[in-house]
């Protein structure tokens, strides 16, 4: 006799599961979520709320979406077995990907796979996704929990996210007028984010030697474990306050979110085909995990740059003559922007210049 | 020297994935997607296209999402090689729950993740995805393939999807109203759906002779293999159908997505406490898959009902009145349904008998 126990599905601690994420997911929503249908199939958000932002600001509203996993970067929540910031990375990948249209995280849902259900676990992953959540301002809409006896190891487990957010149709950021002489602001990362993790695997943990996830490496904070887990910078908040700030001016003419391709290949695709964006390499410093990764792996800086976000997390361009206060905006709002360079006539390249 | 390409991720085998999978897309896209802004970071969905649905037919509109992926049913997809229906299972999951609170679906995502990019079953996948999307009438706005070599094996893959629709806020159907004497309506499944895979490999797969795919079981049309892995079923059309026809008198009270946990589990979900809900086992032919399952795994027949649809994947509750013309409104659509059953006075649960 077979019974779905038997099979490795364990229902009863799935509702403990369940139970241990409900006041993380609470802690996100606003006046726009629809509670209080028990058992519902799926999550509900009220569009125009009366006294919400909907009605007020939104006339021709475009609803803007995306999904996106954490990668490999996975392995590294394994290996530290610390499960309750990957979570924050895996909202920061999407969330960030609506913000460079110009708009509005609303809600976010998420789907996480295990091998073997661990209450404690889900519950720390969802803890983060929470918090980052909460820094992005936007509702834990729904999720789902899948158990996949036997498809993943025990211990291990797969996230996807989604994001949905609104933007007001004709202040949607398209990058369509970038032109010559524009300026190209950078902000930077919190350290590796969320791409470049089947290379950190391959130089960390595939060599003749594993490195030491204790080991606090010269140039760097915290031991490698925490250094390569370091969650991604959320960048929602500050820039829909220098977008809301400048609302009438509209300087702000494109926005790149530097994840797999790094600079190279993320900032084209907001760029018009007669333009290049050239950007001085000597405009800041690139973070000492990356040098080691380049140092150990022996990869080679073109690599390095295609492949990691080198410390520059976002890309803005702007008219030049907002360029300056723009990052005093940011500075005022403790988000690091450095001046990246500036927008030539081109092809829709990127060129990194020393 | 390590570089990204040494690491597993092939970055010309994605952009031709990405090239074989647009037409797809494409396939799928109504007029209220934006399209043309290139190199995008998410999809965007155009809420109040001047001649839409929207701006006709939604005073305060709900948007209704939910996320959720196909399970284990992947591994049959493995086994058998076949990789371009288990997207329709990716769709009908999502969907199938927005629909039973009463919205219409806008737009789709998916997220597939693989061990080893392989543009002709990437490109399968989204072939299934299109099929589920067209079917119910939604639009794929935006997706992620994410290599992750190492951490899945080749030619295996993970999917998670996600689904936004939109309802009028007082028509979103709750179960709030059902009462004593309401009737219960089955709308047939296609056959296992995408839940209780687990036992299903425990059964077929893991016994001491593993099941042969190509052998077509007793009252089985088609060989094992395709029997495991025939599309759920999508019920969006008929029931918006159904919806439209009864708008004004409102008989449909509460729709039931029968997905793991099978009728006692979901039926209730949408249950006020003090009903219960009476099924009468007599009146639908289990198909035949689900007596094979329950022979040679020596399951017990409570325990297939919890795990399985057991030939019903869909159930409706309406006013008695109306039970008959609504059986009649889907048969004029070529869906099968069936009496069920009856409400009655009880605690929120399902009795199965006889």
């Amino acid at each position: 006799m077979v019974t779905y126990k038997d099979s490795g599905v364990d229902l009863a601690a799935a509702d403990a599961a369940v139970r241990e994420m409900g006041h993380h997911v609470k802690s996100t929503y606003g006046p726009n979520v629809l509670t209080g249908t028990h058992g519902g199939f799926a999550g509900m958000y009220r569009l125009d709320y009366p006294s919400g932002i909907l009605r007020r600001n939104y006339r021709d509203p475009i609803l803007v979406a995306c999904t996106d996993g954490v990668g490999t970067k996975l392995e590294v929540a394994f290996r530290t077995n610390i499960a309750d910031t990957i979570g924050i990375d895996l909202v920061a990948m999407c969330v960030n990907d609506l913000v460079v249209q110009g708009a509005e995280p609303l809600f976010f849902l998420d789907y996480i796979a295990v091998g073997e259900l661990r209450p404690r676990q889900v519950a720390d992953i969802v803890k983060g996704i929470a918090e980052g959540c909460r820094e992005a301002g936007c509702a834990i809409l729904g999720g789902e929990t899948a158990e996949m006896p036997g498809f993943y190891p025990k211990g291990h487990y797969e996230l996807a996210g989604f994001a949905v957010g609104v933007a007001e149709r004709r202040r949607l950021i398209t990058g369509r007028d970038v032109r010559a002489g524009d300026k190209v602001i950078g902000l930077l990362s919190s350290g590796i984010h969320s791409n470049g993790y089947s290379l950190v695997r391959k130089v960390f943990f595939d060599g003749e030697k594993e490195a030491d996830l204790e080991e606090v490496l010269p140039g760097c904070t915290e031991p490698l474990g925490r250094e390569l887990l370091r969650p991604t910078r959320i960048y929602v908040k500050p820039i829909l306050s220098v977008l809301r700030r400048y609302r009438r001016k509209k300087p702000i003419k494109a926005l790149a979110h530097i994840t797999g391709s790094g600079l190279p290949g993320n900032v084209p695709r907001v760029l018009p085909k007669d333009v290049d964006v050239v950007i001085h390499k000597r405009n800041w410093e690139v973070p000492a995990i990356f040098r080691h990764i380049q140092r150990i792996g022996k990869v080679p800086e073109a690599e390095m740059f295609r492949v990691f976000n080198m410390g520059i997390g976002m890309v803005m361009i702007v008219s030049p003559h907002f360029e300056e206060s723009i990052i005093e905006h940011f500075e005022e709002l403790e988000v690091e922007a450095v001046k990246l360079g500036e927008v030539v006539a081109g092809k829709g390249r990127v060129k990194l210049v020393r």
